[in-house]
């Protein structure tokens, strides 16, 4: 997508052929640099320290990251000691073991010496995939938006939840996409950006890349949409999910649930973008079968920002002494998703919805 | 209420009986100060710059402003000047004037010579009416909390959003009043404090108060208390009310009708603890009926904390040019309250139901 009229992804091939670039997404919103990656070790570090995050731009990144495993050795132990270290960058990713594991299947038949040039080739053809899938979820879902225009309004109010746009794939994004896709066609849409503690994707990442694209939207506390709603201020909800269940249970960000419930409530509808490869066919129901992740508490009681001297800074919000809890994601059941939008289309959000969409080769994987 | 042990009220006079002492809860959570308060001038700057805040105090600090008044000056003319002075420094809190005008009422028929001492007499009545009022809410509720008491479970978890503490009023405050009696009473209270973004006055004040009295509890963002609810972790819910409809509809912080949706969507109580006086028998339907306050951006984009040199220090959150709205209340319709405990008992949300506890000269005022 565009920074401020300039093309981007958030990922990419160096003009030389070898190195990899990639946004350093620790410094968004407040500086944007870019940082070249010229080994697997520092893809691997990059990957750890979350300098690129979220699943799809993971998996893109650990690709490109056996790529120049391949240039500098590209023996089988030199390839196997650069699929470990990147799969420990973030043991529970399972986007990153998917696209290491393929990078090994696709070069471990192939000659030796052949192997860079195929290395490079798989790893633009992942990063391809996903900009594909994404722009076909943006491409399903942005008739969606016009649908939700209300007559006699002069904006389409989408209100979205954490970050689920390009900066946490390589391009378009998920809920996000079909947003970008929406804007570009001309449609007068503004988003309500969620800023979703404790860790405010929302109000950094999504508002950030809202901006730079030039789409209208306005930060909220995660308080506000029940408010906006009951006034008529939202005309559809589409958030991203990290893992869905056979049924159309979706876990996203913590937070989500809250917003469902509202949408519900006031007959706004409730879509979730995802790409087929968040549904696990082997789980039903959500709420009793995903266990929740439990992060550190310091990320409830100290947050950072921008100091009026320039500098980021982290603040301590609570009194010392009092506990807090930080789960990170929540279940929303089915039963209160409107539609799933996926690469194939939109379906409802039940066990014969994705299976409509889904045959069976999907669900053996 | 306790803090560390000792007794305190957020207001009170001076062993002297001319001055007044208050905490100045500006500087927390990160620092216990109080602040003597000489003057009406004095106390009409604490109440403007938030020195004192919450309507019950407010209205007890005004009063009080009134008593400092007459020990300077008793003419009429004199407590006029102070009353005009008070009732500016927070042109839209009605707690204020009503406070402003009893004393006048009261002081307006009575020897200049006498009205001194009837003014620390009548401020004392303002406080001990409001901590009568307060206490009450507290034992009426406190039985609630041990109905929702689960078997098995060998705490009770009570989730509460914003501050509704003692803080808010002079002790013992709405929402937390029945949990302070619980607590006092031996039963194994624990409470999750919502963070209450944008002004964050569950972490900082909310978390605070429990934190001195000794009341185990565990601050969360906004966004939690859905997953909670649909893992058995909160047996009941008990929040405040800015203003109360006539049918029992309740406008408080903005977030409260979220946490109301999920309580009603898991089966957990949600009570709406108020003083009738917050009750506006002219208005029925709060959705419709209550304006809410726009509030200014910066408290989303920007938030204070105590960074790691012990200093109090703003950070932006969001990227420049990102707007941001605030909305400071919203609106959780009757049918959404389990019940409302007042100074009187617990009752329906319904109009019967205030009607059984109110007769006709509330409903007059």
């Amino acid at each position: 997508m565009r920074i401020d009229g300039r093309d981007f992804r958030t990922i990419w091939l160096d003009d030389g052929g070898r190195d990899i670039w990639a946004i350093d997404q620790r410094r968004l919103p407040h500086r944007f640099e870019t940082v070249r990656l010229t080994s697997a070790e520092a893809v691997a570090a990059a990957i750890a320290d979350m300098t690129v995050r979220g699943a799809p731009l993971i998996g893109a990144a650990a690709a490109y990251g056996m790529a120049l495993a391949a240039a500098a050795d590209a023996s089988d132990e030199g390839l196997l000691g650069a699929a470990r270290m990147l799969e420990a960058a973030r043991p529970t990713a399972v986007n990153l073991r998917w696209a290491v594991e393929r990078m090994r299947a696709r070069l471990a038949p192939i000659a030796q010496a052949d192997r860079p040039a195929a290395a490079y080739a798989e790893a633009a053809l992942v990063a391809a995939e996903d900009v594909a899938v994404c722009e076909s979820i943006g491409r399903h879902g942005q008739p969606l938006i016009q649908a939700a225009r209300k007559p006699g309004k002069d904006r389409i109010d989408v209100l979205t939840h954490c970050n689920a746009g390009w900066l946490c794939a390589v391009d378009w994004g998920t809920a996000l996409a079909p947003i970008y896709k929406a804007h570009r066609a001309g449609l007068p849409v503004h988003v309500w950006v969620d800023e979703t503690r404790p860790r405010n994707q929302g109000a950094s990442l999504t508002a950030w890349e809202l901006g730079r694209e030039g789409v209208p939207h306005t930060v909220i506390a995660d308080n506000t949409g029940g408010h906006l709603m009951q006034h008529g201020q939202v005309d559809l909800c589409i958030v991203g999910t990290d893992r869905t269940t056979r049924q159309g249970d979706v876990c996203n960000k913590i937070g989500t649930y809250l917003k469902a419930l509202a949408a519900r409530d006031n007959g706004v509808p409730f879509y979730v973008a995802l790409p087929s490869s968040t549904v696990d066919w082997r789980i039903l129901d959500g709420v009793a079968e995903i266990p929740i992740e439990e992060r550190g508490a310091d990320e409830v009681t100290h947050i950072s920002g921008l100091d009026d001297l320039g500098e980021v800074r982290t603040v301590r919000l609570t009194p010392e002494g009092s506990p807090a809890a930080n789960y990170g994601f929540d279940v929303t059941p089915a039963r209160l998703v409107t539609g799933l939008i996926t690469e194939r289309g939109v379906c409802p959000a039940t066990e014969a919805g994705l299976a409509g969409l889904f045959g069976g080769e999907e669900r053996a994987a």
